[in-house]
């Protein structure tokens, strides 16, 4: 067996050593440094800084060109006109990665700002220095200890996030964490005057430590690339795009915010269908399929049995499926007649959705002895679970206790049900119901159930892995 | 002048007597009577039971018949085998109004229920006496203290919902508290075997106590007497209407739900097409329409100026707006030069969205600075601010006080602003942050804001509002 190709971009997410250009001897706790040492990263740490001898109790060099080592990989952490100059030393000085942090180049819109971004290029391509940025967040890896962000969780997890906004970078971790999701590697590439989106596509599709990818995109420089990365990466995991500035106003507003070039909707509708990416419209969208990519089997169909309290808020629960591309049929009449002899209420719905009776310990008994029957009928492809709590009033002091209880059961069950199951959890304003609801929630992600605020995010979610699994095992 | 002409179904939300026929003495205090005590009706309460002389402190009377006074109002809360003896007595006792609480007629789907349904009719109708069910949770009128959920707030309000589904009419008022919006009528009026949807809009139409009229539906007994209902409401006050089951899924659930015939889209298309009434798709989505009815001023267009922190969120809030029908036009050069002015960040967006700077602190600034330029731009028709809290990391422990700083100024600005406001209040994770941003949430909506949980739930609302006040201005 051949050994497996390793990427170069490997050394950037693992670097021996990493140079802080412009560590912050003013404020040093809330630096780089300080950042990179919380975060466990375990190799060497130069911080550059002229006018002190020591930064959190690391010696201080007063250029990169006075390490006394080698360098991978270089932070710059200085003013926008300085950075030329900078490069030029990390050239001299055989460093490999270059993460320009700094703002105020072509993204200002400025004449100056274009001329800065293009000298600090030109340097870097003929010196061979690889540059993540200007104008970006960098890197994320917990593998590694690299950060930008002394709140990011330290756990390494199963996915990759390519982004070009740096805020938005650090929401989906942000979000993802309140998932129990984490990340293997997290990248901002803002400008992306060198490194760009299909070169990381590259590298994560090959990354054994990624088993799902998501894009924030909303311009491309080098679209052909990145299609084809994208294909390549696709053959192997799913990826999720979310592309922004697709409407008229969005790209107008793409233009001001990274000058970028949105591109129309019809290529982007193109693009999708030729590659089979997931496409999302928001954050909070990318972190609910990520969810379903993460915790559920995949479906085999659109078919949505709907399970939960209450008969209203079925029939619009069964409304939302469709809207978002799910159907909900009848079950057969052999599973109805099955679902009669569980459920006692006379009239309650069993033909789907299913309403379950008499309150959470109506559902407790239903998680127990209706689900198996749902979960063979032929007609179902995935069970939707919805657990509104506490929003119809009858508030009891008991109702934390049951919610509990209900999760407990579901989890239970769910472990022999051959069908994926996903839930939708919410709740009315009680204290007491908000924590019960809440711990709730982490216990059914634990069991591996993806769970989600409402009926409509959990549909589009479900529909668009739907999508995802028939387009790739078919 | 003539005396404005009294609706006889006055008389029903503000009846001088109650008799609870089946008054619980085995649980007195969680029955009709200590409900109905407890909510503050003043009028006679008359207790039924002929095994107790004497119900949460009142006298009790074997049957309806035996009450020394005339009844305007009564409750069944007996089996369903019982309602047409008891409708008997009613007759015989000369009682207005019967709401039947009980259930097991036609929705059982059983011979037996659809009998009892007709015989209670027939009698009904024969006597004289006017049916509110059977199979619903009845009437909700704080000014009367007529109640169905010992929860429910006894704070008057604006809004009257009819629904046809008993569970939707808690979740809505319960979901409205959390709004700070609450109801003059609610009226869950189940099988409607003879009050139906449309006497209640014909009654609210002149109800000087509703503002807003809202809608759950699933099927239909009378549809030309609706649509011209609905009409002459439409003329004198906002009526939003939640169709269920319009999907073939939701269809075949409102089948099974509450029997009724759901009607085909196009059919419904024409309904909201012909009479201008305001469609939604959720009860989250109900509650979000009526907050901007409630609070937001009349937008004259579809143009929305955009206003907040993080230049990818904009994009993204941009796409969204567009995708809810609304438009994010590039303000006009002078508005964008006048921005300049007060955004000191260079390359911040000016354009629209308005990209704000230098964490909540520049949100602050922005307010009191940039909101008055973005309210007299031409292009503008309404201004919505992203507040997301905390979701960027970098949280401090001085963030709650900002976000209180951030919500004081808003509302301080928002009192000489002109055109219509609103707010996407969003958070992260934090518990202080959390509390800080319910609070300023609580704030903004007292100051005549509406607040919604992010620029999705904003932007259909908005649109939906803007749809509804340029049809009915022009």
């Amino acid at each position: 067996m051949p050994a497996k190709k390793v990427n170069p971009l490997d050394r950037m997410f693992h670097p021996e050593s990493i140079a802080i250009i412009g560590a912050s001897a003013s404020n040093p706790e809330a630096g780089w440094v300080r950042r990179l040492l919380d975060s466990g990263y375990t190799g060497q740490i130069y911080p550059i800084n002229p006018r002190a001898t020591e930064i959190n109790g690391l010696k201080a060099y007063p250029s990169i060109r006075d390490v006394p080592a080698p360098i991978d990989y270089a932070i710059f952490n200085i003013p926008a006109r300085l950075t030329p100059q900078i490069a030029a030393d990390c050239v001299a000085k055989g460093v490999k990665y270059a993460h320009v942090f700094t703002a105020g180049f072509s993204e200002t819109g400025t004449e100056e700002g274009n001329q800065m971004e293009l000298s600090l290029k030109q340097i870097a391509e003929e010196g061979g220095l690889r540059v993540l940025g200007p104008n970006c967040m960098g890197i994320y890896c917990p593998a590694s200890g690299m950060t930008f962000n002394q709140d990011f969780p330290k756990k390494k997890g199963q996915v990759a996030f390519v982004s070009q906004s740096g805020a938005e970078s650090m929401r989906l971790v942000f979000l993802a964490q309140d998932f129990d999701i984490y990340f293997s590697k997290v990248i901002s590439y803002g400008n992306a005057i060198d490194l760009d989106a299909h070169d990381f596509l590259e590298y994560l599709a090959d990354d054994d430590d990624t088993k799902i990818i998501a894009c924030y995109i909303e311009g491309l420089r080098q679209g052909p690339r990145f299609v084809s990365a994208m294909k390549e990466c696709l053959k192997k995991k799913p990826v999720i795009v979310l592309k922004a500035g697709l409407t008229e106003s969005g790209a107008g507003a793409a233009a001001s915010h990274t000058a970028s070039l949105a591109g129309s909707k019809a290529v982007w509708d193109a693009f999708f269908k030729q590659t089979g990416a997931i496409p999302a419209n928001t954050m909070d969208e990318v972190a609910d399929i990520i969810q379903a990519l993460q915790r559920m089997a995949a479906p085999k169909g659109r078919r949505v049995a709907i399970v939960g309290r209450g008969g209203g808020i079925g029939v619009i629960a069964a409304d939302i499926c469709e809207r978002a591309g799910l159907k909900v049929p009848a079950f057969g009449p052999e599973t109805q007649e099955k679902l009669l002899q569980v459920i006692p209420e006379a009239g309650a719905g069993v033909r789907n959705p299913v309403e379950t009776t008499y309150g959470m310990g109506g559902a407790v008994d239903f998680y127990r002895q209706g689900l198996p029957i749902v979960d063979a009928d032929p007609t179902t492809d995935v069970i939707l679970i919805h657990m509104a709590i506490d929003v119809y009033g009858g508030h009891t002091r008991d109702l934390p206790k049951r919610v509990t209880e209900a999760a407990d059961a579901l989890c239970e069950k769910a472990k022999v049900l051959k069908k994926p199951v996903a839930a939708a959890l919410f709740s009315g304003g009680h204290t007491d119901t908000i924590m019960a609801v809440a711990a709730a929630r982490k216990k059914l992600m634990k069991a591996g159930i993806p769970v989600y605020s409402g009926v409509e995010s959990a549909s589009r979610a479900i529909s668009k892995y739907a999508s995802y699994c028939l387009a790739h095992t078919q």
